[in-house]
């Protein structure tokens, strides 16, 4: 077998690679530090959209185009795109899909999709059966705003707790085998309530679950924490990112190589984000801009890549549940060289 | 290898099983004609919840918990759950999860969420890596017409072609081998979408993605309608129903051996449900209380399980956007009858 579970992580003996990825984003992720980072990037946020839900959609489907365009794969070679996105029904992807006609599974894991789709992915591939798959998430701040929070035009002042939706779109094409970032291992997160009800604290929701991921698969794999060049967590902000290191250092583990794709994604300085990015599109964006080329440069040789969702919606607030997350997490690198 | 691509289907060598199942329902569905199908039926839709939503939660998590019971199983050997609702965020599924407390990658397929957490479910189990993994789906009648139609309380009328969201959870178990229903094979739907319009009108929305993954599946395993014992489709209802046979009689196949899991949940007689039941709930409870017993008592030998949903939201409806749907297909049977 070339999938060998440990614990709550999956070990892949001939990791599958991500052959080919894509970032694109919006006005904002391009005035800050990442910039260089994407592909593509738009001058509003409507992408020629009659509204900002189509625009998610267009964003998605441009990152896909744009990775199946870089790895010289017709669509029709796909074998499954696992997608996913944070409007209700998922209609970012499953309008996405209905243009790019390739097998769709619909993934929901609010913030931590990506993760959950590099994951459930990679397993598909290594295990057989799945030779070209597409894992792929976005977000979109106008889309994200107008279903959560409060609508845009009533320019409410935000907390210092609050983060940004990310208006980006993050592909990855996952093969069994060939030229690529490798995916070493992937560990699907338990759902966690730290019984935090404020919608706009996201960080603290969720920055249990990241504890809770990151401590299993030391434990499944017997490895530390220092072993790797960097452990990316998904979209924890300045907040989450503090109260994961207090959370971790209370279990024993000291961690100084850790960096949050929300606090990469936005200048905190200029940008005006309070805590940071956030979104489904944050850490799929900042992995196929920023983390995988990394890898690729060999910069990095090891990183862990933990995105972490929180799974209310605004029915579960408006009737004061509080707030579950969950992470997922997958091991990265090295690169591997060698053509399939 | 243990697994097989054909064109869009996987087919699986030694086919994963379905070692245990539980259907859980509401008032409605205790008064159809399938009341004996279900493992347990609330007397109201509230099961003793707060809320539609939180009941809804409830019948998910009611459901994983006495399919482990019949499989004498602990949660804490529980691999994976791919779990879905028709919930905006998915937050039955969430909320339900993080009671049970397995790992969780959550699932959007609207009402296709079985077919799709099945097919994904088998192919983790036959890659390997995967001992034991829930696959369920939910509906809520009350959370869904809250959700996406008119609310409960007006007491409009419903058009000849609406269909009824059933309250209603299944859940399997599946194991790469041992006791239990197998599943052979696995074809993931492409997104189609005809054009409708009309949110009172699923069956004509669905019908075309339902045929066009049976005519995929056909075409890669080289079989025909009539090797089966039945096909079943999930909630297209009456409407949907005439729309998929047309569909395939045009493309020269005469369907004589299909059900409709939304024709068969509730009496049309006298339940009042117009053209039948729907929501991720119905099939899924449908195949756990009724389809799987009989190939378990081996009154049927082989069939194939089409679920289809829609991919819409109350948002794109608004945004005058046509409704997109896919189809996800399971081939079933026969038991197989040893010990792992």
């Amino acid at each position: 077998m070339n999938i060998i579970r440990c614990g709550d992580t999956l070990l892949f003996r001939t990791p599958p690679v991500i052959a080919a990825k894509a970032a694109v984003g919006g006005k904002k992720e391009g005035e800050g530090p990442l910039a260089a980072a994407f592909d593509e990037l738009g001058n509003d946020n409507r992408f020629g959209q009659s509204g900002w839900e189509a625009a998610e959609k267009y964003l998605q489907l441009r990152a896909a185009r744009l990775c199946l365009q870089k790895a010289q794969l017709p669509e029709e070679k796909v074998d499954l795109a696992l997608a996913g996105d944070l409007q209700a029904q998922c209609t970012a992807s499953g309008y996405a899909m209905r243009e790019l006609g390739v097998p769709f599974a619909g993934q929901f894991g609010a913030c931590s999709t990506m993760a959950q789709a590099l994951g459930l992915g990679a397993a598909l591939c290594a295990g057989g059966g799945v030779r070209n798959l597409l894992a792929m998430a976005s977000s979109h701040f106008c889309a994200a705003e107008r279903q959560f929070r409060t609508p845009l035009s009533y320019g409410a002042v935000r907390t210092p707790t609050a983060q940004w939706t990310a208006t980006a779109a993050g592909c990855c094409l996952l093969r069994p085998e060939g030229k690529g970032v490798s995916v070493t291992a992937a560990t699907f997160g338990r759902v966690q309530d730290y019984q935090i009800r404020d919608i706009n604290n996201m960080g603290a929701a969720m920055a249990p679950a990241a504890a809770a991921t990151l401590l299993r698969y030391f434990a499944d794999t017997h490895s530390q924490p220092q072993e790797f060049d960097c452990i990316y967590t998904g979209d924890l902000g300045q907040v989450g990112s503090r109260m994961l290191k207090e959370l971790l250092a209370a279990e024993g583990l000291l961690v100084k190589n850790h960096l949050d794709c929300g606090c990469l994604l936005f200048d905190p300085e200029t940008q005006q984000v309070k805590s940071g990015g956030s979104g489904a599109g944050c850490c799929a964006a900042v992995l196929c801009g920023h983390i995988l080329p990394r890898l690729e440069r060999g910069s990095h040789r090891r990183v862990l890549f933990v995105a972490t969702g929180a799974l209310m919606s605004q029915t579960t607030f408006l009737q004061k549940e509080t707030i579950p997350a969950v992470a997922h997490l997958v091991e990265l690198g090295p690169i591997r060289k060698e053509e399939s």
